[in-house]
């Protein structure tokens, strides 16, 4: 069973940057200092994703990363993307402090 | 000043796989057999593109890399869109043979 519409945003409120779109994805935008930083946390997103065995859909326009994660098999959105979404940011803050 | 639609459209003809999109873009969709490969093939165009220092919109949908170029600048396509284009595939052809 995916999470409501209300228990999503519950858990939205914890990680910075989220939103949900649609009732079906969340949603965030991270913006680098240029694009080979982008690119660099893209990789980084990759291999998260890969250990999850989940991947979120992602766009790269210029110096701007989008990461749009859903749990199709679920029909909406899950815990696996809210942990998945948590560690996105905690690489992006890794990213940003280097 | 941009090709005009007909310019571009004779472009393609030697361009596998790439179409025109709303007369501004070219678009092509890379399938890749699984999603780390084209994540590396990301990376690649990343480098093209940084050495282009013009850069694709990118989306990664799992093993599907869509690549859209065009030049803002001169409100549409160019030669150097044809030339990237020419070298992702290029980038393809290679990946794709190892």
């Amino acid at each position: 069973m995916p999470f409501t519409p209300q228990e999503v945003e519950a858990h939205l409120i914890n990680l910075e940057g989220w939103e949900m779109e649609e009732e079906r994805w969340i949603v965030r935008k991270y913006v680098f200092s240029n694009f080979m930083k982008g690119i660099a946390f893209v990789d980084e997103v990759a291999a998260i994703s890969e250990a999850f065995n989940h991947h979120p859909f992602i766009t790269i326009d210029h110096k701007t990363v989008t990461l749009r994660l859903t749990s199709w098999e679920a029909g909406g959105i899950t815990a696996v993307d809210i942990k998945e979404a948590q560690q996105y940011n905690e690489a992006f803050e890794k990213a940003r402090s280097e």
